[in-house]
C-alpha cells in the first residue's frame, strides 16, 4: 500500500469527474454482466499512459472491491470517488449488429442520483481538466472548486442538451475545448454543415472544438484552423462502449504531460487519442487496456500516422 | 476549330466510359433543369486538370450543342462520344435536407439503353482507363478494345451488383483498381468491416481498393497497407451529384499525368481527387469547373493538406 500513500500526497495535473458504473453490454457475439463501466474509469485509464490523473465521481457500498483494485493499478489517484450508501449506477445495453446502434435496456441511477461532487485538496490546483459527461450543474459545481484549473475540457450528451441547456451553456462559456459527437452538435447549434456546427460552438465560449464522428474519427476547430483526424480502422471491434471517454481522457493526459497546449500539440494528442481509443474497443469495459503496453500504443500511433500521410 | 482537328489526331493518355445524360436536380433551396450530367461529363472534367481525356459516351440528337461546347472548352476529346437517333438519357432527383439521401424522381434511358461503346482509334493506346459506373458487360466489351490499356478503374454501383454480379465479378478480375462506396462494398461482400471488405475484394481481383465514404472521406487498401483520405470539408454544399465520378476521374488524371502508379502517387492523387471533388459539388453539374483555375486547386490541395497533417 505504500505506493498508493505515496500517491495520494502528490498533487494530480489532471483530473476527471464523471460516472462510474456497472455495466451489462450485449452484442452480436457476447452477453457480459457486471462489468466495470461509467465514463471516468475509461477515461482515467486511457488518460494513465501520459500522467496519472484523479478520479472525481460516486460508488455505492455495492461497487466491487476488485474493480478498484483493477482500476487502480493504472496508478489512478481515487482520493475523488465517493462512497456512498446505496447502490452503484448501473447501465444495460445492447448493440446492433453493426455495433454503431445500441438501445438501452436498463439505467438505475443509485447513488449518482444524489452525487455531489467534492473535489479533494490535491486535485484544486491541477492544471488539467476534464469535465466528463455528467448534469451541467454539477460540472459547474465541481468546476468553481478547482483554483489551479488552467485548461478545461467538458463533454455532454444529448440528454443535457435537451434538459438543461441554460445550464449547459453556463459552463460551456468557462471551458477551453468543449467535445461533442456529430449528432448532438447538430441538435446544439440547429445546423447540419459540421464546420458551421463548431463556428457556433465556439461563439458559446471554447476556444476549442472536438467533433466526434465515431468510425469516422473527428475534427477539431480553433482560431489555428482545422484538423481532421480519422479513427483507426479496427479489426476486431468487440464494444464501442466507452470509446469517447477513452478518447478524451487520452487527449487530456497526452496534454497534461506536455504541460501546454498548442495547436500542434493538440494535433499529435488527438492521434494519441485515436489509437488509444481504439484499443480501448478491442474488448469490454478496461479489459484491453489491462494488456497494452507503451510499446504497442507506440507503434499503433505511428501506423495511424503512416495511414494519414501523403 | 484548328485546336479541336489537333486533339482529334493526338492520342489520349487517358479516356473513360460511362453515362452522359440530362439532369434535373431538387435542392432544398434550388430547382434546376436540363443539367449536363452523367458520370463522363463529371470524371472527364476533373481530370482535364491533369491531362486531356478522352470521352466515350451517347448522346441523343437532342443533346444540346452549348453543352458539347462547354465541355469541349475542358480540352476534353470527344471522339468516343457517340451520337444517336434518339433522345439523350434523362434523370431527375431531389436530395433531402441533409444533401445525402436522395430520390430518384425519373429516369427515361433513351439512347443509352442501347449503348455500345466502340473506341476511337487514338484512344486504343491509352494507358490509363476509367471504366465509369454502366453495365459490366459494357465495360468487359469496351476494355477488350482498350490494347494499350496498363492501368484499369472500375467503378459500379448498387444495381450490377444486385441484378448483373456474374458480368461484374468477371471485369473485376481484369482491373487494377475498384472503387465503390462503402454500402456498395458491403452489400458486394456480405463484411461490414471496412477492412474486411477490402480485403475481400481484393481476392476477387484490383490490387488497389478505394471505399468512398461520402462527406466522411475515402480509404485505400493495397498491398502497401491503408491510406485514410478526408473529404475537404466543403462550407457551401450546393449539389453533390457527381462527386464520386470527379472524384475517380481527378485520381486517374494525376495518374495519367504522372504515367506511373506508385503507393506516393496513389496517395497524392487522392488527395487531389477529394480537392477537385470538393470544388464540384459546390456548384450544380460542371458550373463550378468552369471557373476553377489551377491556382486554387493547388491552394485547395495545400488547406486540406495541412488539414490531414500533425
Amino acid at each position: 500500500m505504500r505506493e498508493d500513500t505515496k500517491m495520494k500526497k502528490a498533487p494530480v495535473p489532471l483530473w476527471i469527474v464523471g460516472s462510474v458504473g456497472i455495466d451489462d453490454i450485449k452484442t452480436r457475439t457476447d452477453d457480459r454482466k457486471n462489468l466495470l463501466g461509467g465514463s471516468v474509469p475509461y477515461s482515467t485509464v486511457a488518460a494513465s499512459y501520459f500522467v496519472k490523473p484523479g478520479a472525481v465521481g460516486v460508488v455505492g457500498t455495492d461497487f466491487p472491491a476488485v474493480f478498484e483494485r483493477r482500476w487502480r493499478r493504472f496508478g489512478i489517484n481515487l482520493d475523488g470517488l465517493q462512497r456512498e450508501a446505496g447502490e452503484t449506477f448501473r447501465w444495460a445495453c445492447a448493440y446492433d449488429d453493426n455495433m454503431i446502434e445500441r438501445t438501452t435496456l436498463d439505467t438505475r441511477l443509485g447513488v449518482f442520483a444524489a452525487f455531489k461532487p467534492v473535489l479533494p485538496e490535491t486535485y484544486k490546483a491541477a492544471p488539467f481538466v476534464l469535465l466528463g459527461n455528467i448534469q451541467p450543474e454539477l460540472q459547474m459545481h465541481v468546476l468553481k472548486q478547482a483554483s489551479g484549473a488552467k485548461f478545461v475540457a467538458l463533454d455532454t450528451m444529448n440528454l443535457w442538451i435537451d434538459t438543461a441547456l441554460p445550464a449547459l451553456k453556463r459552463v460551456m462559456r468557462k471551458v477551453d475545448l468543449f467535445t461533442v459527437n456529430d449528432g448532438e452538435a447538430r441538435q446544439l447549434t440547429g445546423k447540419w454543415n459540421l464546420l458551421d456546427c463548431a463556428a457556433a460552438i465556439r461563439k458559446m465560449g471554447p476556444r476549442y472544438v472536438i467533433i466526434k464522428k465515431g468510425e469516422h474519427g473527428a475534427l477539431l476547430v480553433s482560431e489555428k484552423g482545422v484538423f481532421i483526424v480519422p479513427a483507426y480502422p479496427v479489426r476486431k471491434l468487440t464494444d464501442p462502449t466507452g470509446a469517447g471517454d477513452s478518447y478524451a481522457g487520452a487527449m487530456m493526459g497526452y496534454l497534461a504531460k506536455a504541460g501546454n497546449v498548442t495547436d500542434r500539440l493538440m494535433r499529435e494528442a488527438l492521434v494519441h487519442a485515436s489509437a488509444i481509443a481504439s484499443f480501448g474497443v478491442e474488448g469490454f469495459s478496461i479489459e484491453r487496456f489491462e494488456k497494452l503496453t507503451a510499446a504497442m500504443i507506440r507503434a499503433r500511433v505511428r501506423e495511424l500516422t503512416k495511414m494519414m500521410t501523403v
